[in-house]
């Protein structure tokens, strides 16, 4: 709660976009936290933080423990900011009890994960893994036409050392995130051990049609854009519930010229598909462009961009660090079930990288990216609690690989 | 084309939106057109411009010619401007032929016919017609926020005079428009009579929903707004399909918090609903409420707001006055055809209080409100010249009557 005094709405909600002020503040209250554990401090070039705690091998990399702490524009307090939370406790539990760890253990707090204000996702741990270039980060711009390169020099998080998993690497990733389903609490279980992460595709559409009057143009005679892309909403949504393991989402929508009896001319919005694997992903892919484009064909309307932006195919964790988690949740006497995310997370980039696994807990309704999202303390402390157990596990491992 | 300097796009169309610094500058252009002609220029209170030549009787209110000269955002350049164009036409043929009226003569450039910058439409006529008071138009705003009212001061036509058919009279209104439709193309013809005018409503409707996770909410557990109002729109379009002389179409749609992969948890969207008479458009008005409505209760979003924000019943034009463009266009030898508009236009509010009727001449392919639209200079010539017989015919009528 200390951490959501910048950027927390009325509703009870979040409003922390990334490298806005409030990003800002709670960085720097970050760094102020880490300090306080005896951590060094790293900044990459994209702003990517690290707070590494010394372990008796500093050769090694560090054990990375990350999420992120910008939200979504209407988001909740829970989200990758729990992530962050359980690792600075883990962080202090070290701390408070003197415990020295073999491998040296970072901190992350990643950029830009929910990819709101600069689309795509999880756009930092991206960076850093070598799925993008810093220049294409730097020169992804908001709605207001700002670029992330110039905000992340703004609000002095453009640091020095370069962001990547070669010239900056870690050991391995751990990442608690909520469940954002509904899974665990129809099972009344707090924690997930998460196997790996669904397929994910994103679409830019564009649809042509025309300026036509409302008034004076008969129904049969139109190339109604916004009608043709309600009828591809539907549609997509129709093709998604008939392939099983299969989503797919349309949030975003602009039309012009956006007045009441000119039809609109222009269309463009986003699809967000996913699957649990990459076979279904591609046969969802296939099935979506073609209802697509039997819409457009129908209406009269073009098809003008169907653009593929990005995709992450299915990521599968590493099996031994999943077996910690597995393991560590047993210990702590916390009911837990594997599971598959359904949403992206930077462990999905670092898992390119490095070994990888997550921790879900159990969250309200299965509601996020909502002022409604909601963990309760317990669960987020059970959550903390089984990745301590998880980064001693693969501490020991780390040391006794070293033998 | 000169007068369409102010505000052309590349494309040849045009986007001068009422009250914008164009529209100042035609609004200048016009005065001095018609003070070269000799008359008297009167700006009421919402920037309706009038500018009179006297008669032989002066005590009788002026018969308008009127029109306005604001475009759509993405409009063409022939809608409005040609119906005042037509009429600065009429009155230097009057000029240059010394020809003394009976009555006077006004040319009228209507405020905001558009209602694309301030929605509703029509509302410099409307406030003259006493359907709108003045300072309920001063209020509307813009997208950015701007009012009517700060706006119409900016560029200099607030004007003394109150806009309003007691204080500023006529003695009737005649306005030339293209037709905005297929029909007279189709028939080869130059000229319509228009008889009268069809029912239009327009409603805003608000839905909420709940942001939800793209990702992790399972298809069959959403409330997805967005996708409720792709089904209204689908189902909006089949309810006009199927009811004869109806029309219905969504040209403006709003949706947040517009992340891709988060749910959208409110939409906005308008419709405009129209009929070729009042009772069918009652029974449009019924069925798109239901249909919207069953979405709602279907997809457990929350129809907030169904706002009916403006309604003009169907008009029927002076018998007299359509009977003299019908004649007009007889003695100068031009094919015509009786037609109902489908679109709005002042000549709606001039209506209800003084004699009105229009003359609609031929337009390529019934293209409107879009930088393609088109009438030949014959068509448009022909227009003017069945105004001015319309014109002299109704002077005559009201000599007549004084003797």
């Amino acid at each position: 709660m200390e951490s959501c005094q910048w950027g927390s709405t009325p509703d009870g909600g979040m409003n922390r976009l990334t490298l806005n002020d409030d990003d800002k503040r709670v960085r720097e209250w970050f760094i102020a936290q880490v300090k306080q554990y005896g951590c060094a401090v790293t900044v990459d070039a994209v702003g990517n933080i690290f707070a590494t705690r010394p372990g008796t091998n500093n050769a090694l990399p560090p054990i990375g423990l990350g999420s992120h702490l910008d939200t979504q524009p209407a988001g909740g307090k829970y989200d990758g900011i729990v992530g962050v939370l359980s690792a600075l406790e883990v962080l202090k539990s070290l701390h408070d009890n003197n415990v020295q760890t073999y491998a040296p253990i970072a901190v992350i707090d990643w950029t830009n994960e929910e990819g709101a204000r600069f689309p795509p996702a999880m756009l930092g741990s991206g960076v850093w893994a070598g799925k993008f270039t810093p220049e294409y980060a730097y020169g992804r711009t908001d709605l207001k036409g700002a670029k992330l390169g110039d905000e992340l020099k703004r609000i002095g998080f453009k640091g020095e050392v370069p962001a990547s998993y070669e010239a900056n690497p870690l050991s391995a990733h751990y990442e608690v995130h909520i469940e954002q389903g509904p899974v665990l609490e129809a099972e009344n279980k707090p924690i997930a051990v998460v196997t790996g992460v669904q397929a994910i595709t994103w679409f830019n559409v564009e649809l042509r049609g025309r300026e036509q009057h409302c008034g004076t143009t008969p129904m049969d005679r139109r190339a109604d854009t916004l009608l043709a892309a309600a009828q591809m909403i539907v549609g997509i949504n129709a093709v998604a519930l008939s392939i099983p393991g299969a989503l797919a989402s349309v949030a975003v929508i602009n039309s012009t010229p956006q007045s009441i009896n000119t039809l609109a001319s222009s269309v463009q919005f986003n699809i967000d598909a996913r699957a649990t694997d990459d076979a279904t992903l591609a046969r969802l892919e296939a099935a979506l462009e073609q209802r697509c484009r039997e819409v457009a064909a129908q209406s009269g309307v073009e098809l003008r961009a169907w653009d593929r932006f990005w995709n992450a195919k299915r990521t599968v964790f590493d099996e031994r660090m999943v077996g910690f988690v597995r393991e560590s949740a047993a210990e702590g006497g916390f009911a837990s079930r594997d599971i598959q995310s359904g949403a992206g997370h930077d462990s999905v980039y670092t898992a390119a990288r490095v070994p990888t696994s997550m921790i879900f807990i159990r969250c309200k309704g299965g509601i996020s990216h909502n002022p409604a999202e909601y963990s309760s303390p317990e669960d987020i402390a059970a959550g903390a609690q089984v990745l301590l157990g998880a980064v001693l596990k693969y501490d020991a491992y780390l040391k006794s690989q070293a033998k």
